[in-house]
């Protein structure tokens, strides 16, 4: 079995360090730049390393995508003759319905994509921020349709479980995308514009640990997030509003001293919190 | 010198316990309930534990206010019969503009309060959760007007060291309050409004870090909260519109699918944010 692993980065190379031994397979690996490849053929972390797509690609029977969605798709739909018949083709993006509809429209019928998605990031990237532990908190969420075989499905999900996810979630692509863009694209927005605040100029030696925390993710890629918000837009979009009216809330009973209403949005979403602590464990 | 903490909960609790040796003073602790007098008695951390206010405040050189910001006022207002001629009031509340005006109104000229802030804070309260590191990271930020005397002043900065506090900020309430409503009230008006959306109950396996950071102070004293925020309404409501401005902003240009728009908001957000990092070292 040949596994080819399209893009060398942070989640890449951390799927690549847990492959060793998943099937027997030869890990293969293309990436842009040639330095990443290198450290992980002295890491022996991957068999083959190479800066063409084709030669990864050519007779894979795993092809993980771990570019950025657009040019997962592109990079696809550029070497769709060097695909293998059987071959079952999984990624790890943060939009699903996108990559299924896209990657819909040019695979051939010989070809399985299952969608997924492994819970799991650093605000640091590139190859030499991988680990092999990356994923040993993180959930793994599969987004499989009835256009794909069993045994498909079934492979990825040993994947899933061989890189050490903790664990599997199988769902579909579009209530994975309308969840996601509450639990991770709206905090990065939230984030974002926090620091959009002119205060924070003001605010050096004015702040204990909240501030900090609630703003941990603008440090953010502004290439990777500004293409993952437009291409799931529709929810995102939803859960902006949504939130712009729950603050609208608490604002007018701040600006009408209402502190009993405070209190009851206040232990209203606590009580919701330490609900998904606990449901999380 | 006797110094009084008028309650003794997380933050009197840990002032306490970094107060032995201040100006060689007597500790004498105001609490409504007995169980951490009795537990800061055992630990000797006060000399003297009661349950009477005024007990706690007669002959006392500095008083230092550890309750919530009304209930500061409320005690004072009970209990000026037996406040000393010459006494240095403080405070350790989260909104100074309230307490400077409400104690103005009602303090005698021969008794001095001088507006603080300190920066620290846990998640869990109560004498039982008070360190004696608490304010190791933390700055403390004086609002003194021109109505306090130098001699004053300088015996709350003094005891803003003696504590521990790593920086030593002087402002005025005016733009205490206008600061704190961004740093701290507006982080927990956010994380309570992520937390206020029915998403959350569908998020259990769907996240890495960022829900969880970002609502790190849900987990709120909404008692507390709802007063601190009522008690600075003018600017908290600001904050929150702001913010509400910034998320639009952000909705529109995901709308718009205008990734330059979005890339623009999330560098100069980036950049804002590593510069507070770096400056707040």
């Amino acid at each position: 079995m040949k596994t080819a692993i399209i893009g060398l980065g942070l989640i890449g190379g951390s799927v690549a360090r847990r492959l060793r031994g998943f099937h027997d397979c030869e890990i293969a690996a293309y990436n842009r730049s040639k330095e990443s490849l290198d450290l992980a053929l002295r890491d022996g972390v991957i068999d083959t390393g190479t800066q063409s797509p084709s030669e990864a690609m050519d007779g894979a029977d795993l092809i993980i995508l771990c570019l950025y969605p657009q040019l997962n798709v592109d990079i696809i739909r550029d070497n769709l003759t060097y695909l293998k018949d059987g071959a079952v083709i999984t990624d790890v993006s943060g939009v699903k319905e996108f990559m299924v509809e896209e990657l819909g429209k040019i695979l051939p019928d010989t070809v399985d994509f299952v969608g997924a998605h492994p819970m799991a990031g650093r605000e640091v990237g590139g190859y030499k921020s991988s680990t092999d532990t990356l994923f040993e908190k993180a959930s793994f969420i599969m987004t499989p349709t009835e256009k794909n075989k069993p045994e498909s499905i079934a492979l990825v999900r040993e994947l899933a479980e061989y890189i050490g996810c903790r664990h599997v979630v199988t769902t579909t692509p579009k209530e994975h995308d309308a969840i996601i863009a509450y639990t991770s694209q709206l905090m990065h927005v939230v984030a974002v514009a926090l620091c959009d605040n002119p205060m924070i100029e003001r605010s050096t030696f004015f702040s204990a640990g909240s501030l900090r925390d609630c703003t941990r993710v603008a440090k953010i890629n502004e290439v990777m997030w500004s293409e993952l918000f437009v291409e799931n837009k529709t929810e995102l979009s939803k859960r902006i509003r949504e939130m712009e009216a729950s603050l609208e809330k608490i604002a007018v009973a701040v600006d009408n001293s209402d502190r009993a209403e405070l209190e009851k949005i206040m232990s209203h979403a606590c009580a919701q919190k330490l609900k998904w602590l606990e449901e999380k464990q």
